[in-house]
């Protein structure tokens, strides 16, 4: 059984919104699933889960300097995440407001921690987004991520 | 009075539409500016202008390969755009389906040759996007980047 | 046993260089390994193998115009890469030059097509770069960089 | 007169080193350069400068978190800056360990701010890097950037 780890940091609830649906449509998916606020998280525990996921508003195109602040405290472990899967979601408040890229930041520290991550060839390409409030579209982007990565986490577990 | 080059590589006719949207904003604030499809610039004229914008539609999340066969042509002119400002546009056929990304993939080679490119605080941040046909929002963004940009480029070419 | 396919588009020889670096260390490491210039490689093909990793010179910070219409002719087959293990590598002509930047270019197109990319922990962490000949430790990381490749890729394709 | 701000972030002192190579160089061109670790800035302050330039080590391949934190803060002033030019510059502990995307991290958040950012035909494109102490040629990237940067800033700034 996978281990899946749902971390978010929110304001507005939107980024809380789009890990809810993720940690959902993962255990339906047969994952356990850990869905925590980022501020509750000990970054020794992420050695613990298979796949590891990180949501974070858009702030200045990239993820919030609480959630980096996270990352640079991860280099206690570093070395000790090769091999588990990553995942990035974002919620902004303008389209064309940095979105992708927030995501991209997210992927980038877990290439760093020497981790796989997982594009998506439909929308959205990098990892959900939503522009204010999840719609419907930001909401099915988010079950199907958090479907693929049950199901590649699960084989690269193996 | 700045020299503009407006150019863009179009199939669908998107990002086509946005290129004029630029130039007819770019012309009202004073500038004289050359809209062309890529096919027909010469890297060589690349020189002659103190603002070039290049749009292209986003295919695998960057420019389009014929539009990077332009910038990688480009380097027989290396070195002499510097300080020149560079702009640039997208659409795409999804949301979050990469055209800030591709904005970005012009704007880094604008850099690599010494140029200067621009932000914007408002939408949308890195360069002009859209999403299928271009909607108002879209445009309006348009017309505000190309009046900047005549703006930030007269002050530089005195 | 792993299909995996190395492929490059060079023009000094550094790329190649690195190319069968990384091929030698797959096939060692139990992969049967096709090594082609990127000029032989129908895109069809792609569907064949587990793991597709492509090397390109770094041009204007990103991957050649030549690598990047490859990719865009790749719509053809876009969406059934899903789930494969992607790769890139970089040699370029100065240090700071868009090594970095281009390795990211090539894995944001493998994610682009839903596939998965593996980062590293030691250098070279996104993928291996080399700034002019490659050296002994370019050389380490093509190394490191092919076997570590085909362990992923035997997990996820089974 | 440019007004500039060199500020950074450094806890091994190789950024430091960096910012004191191109605050010389910004001085001797003519401007009048403070030179600040960045937790003595104020953010409202930036609104004072011309030119608003920020180093930071390569933490997981972007600005360090107490850097984006600082960016985060800026929210307060955010569109007040527009026009401003923006540079960047990193150190990094290994090679292809980041430091281009940690110096593009930068440089995005600059251009959020609706700020204008400046590449370098020759070496470092994005901005200076250093992996480890700076060396000469580090050191020499930092006053070229510096000289040019006060060039662009003065012309924007009349």
């Amino acid at each position: 059984m996978v281990k899946m780890l749902v971390s978010y940091y929110s304001r507005s609830g939107h980024t809380k919104r789009m890990a809810e649906e993720i940690a959902k449509a993962a255990e339906e998916a047969g994952a356990e699933v850990d869905l925590l606020v980022l501020e509750k998280v000990d970054v020794r525990s992420l050695m613990d889960y298979d796949c590891l996921v990180i949501g974070s508003p858009t702030y200045y195109g990239q993820m919030a300097g609480v959630v980096k602040e996270f990352f640079d405290r991860s280099v206690k472990i570093h070395g000790k995440l090769a091999g588990k899967v990553g995942g990035a979601f974002s919620s902004s408040g303008l389209r064309a407001g940095g979105n992708e890229t927030t995501v991209l930041s997210i992927l980038q520290a877990w290439l760093v921690h020497g981790m796989l991550v997982m594009g998506t060839s439909g929308a959205d390409h990098f990892g959900p987004v939503s522009v204010g409030e999840p719609d419907e579209a930001a909401l099915k982007s988010c079950t199907k991520y958090g479907e693929r990565l049950v199901e590649y986490s699960s084989r690269l577990s193996k």
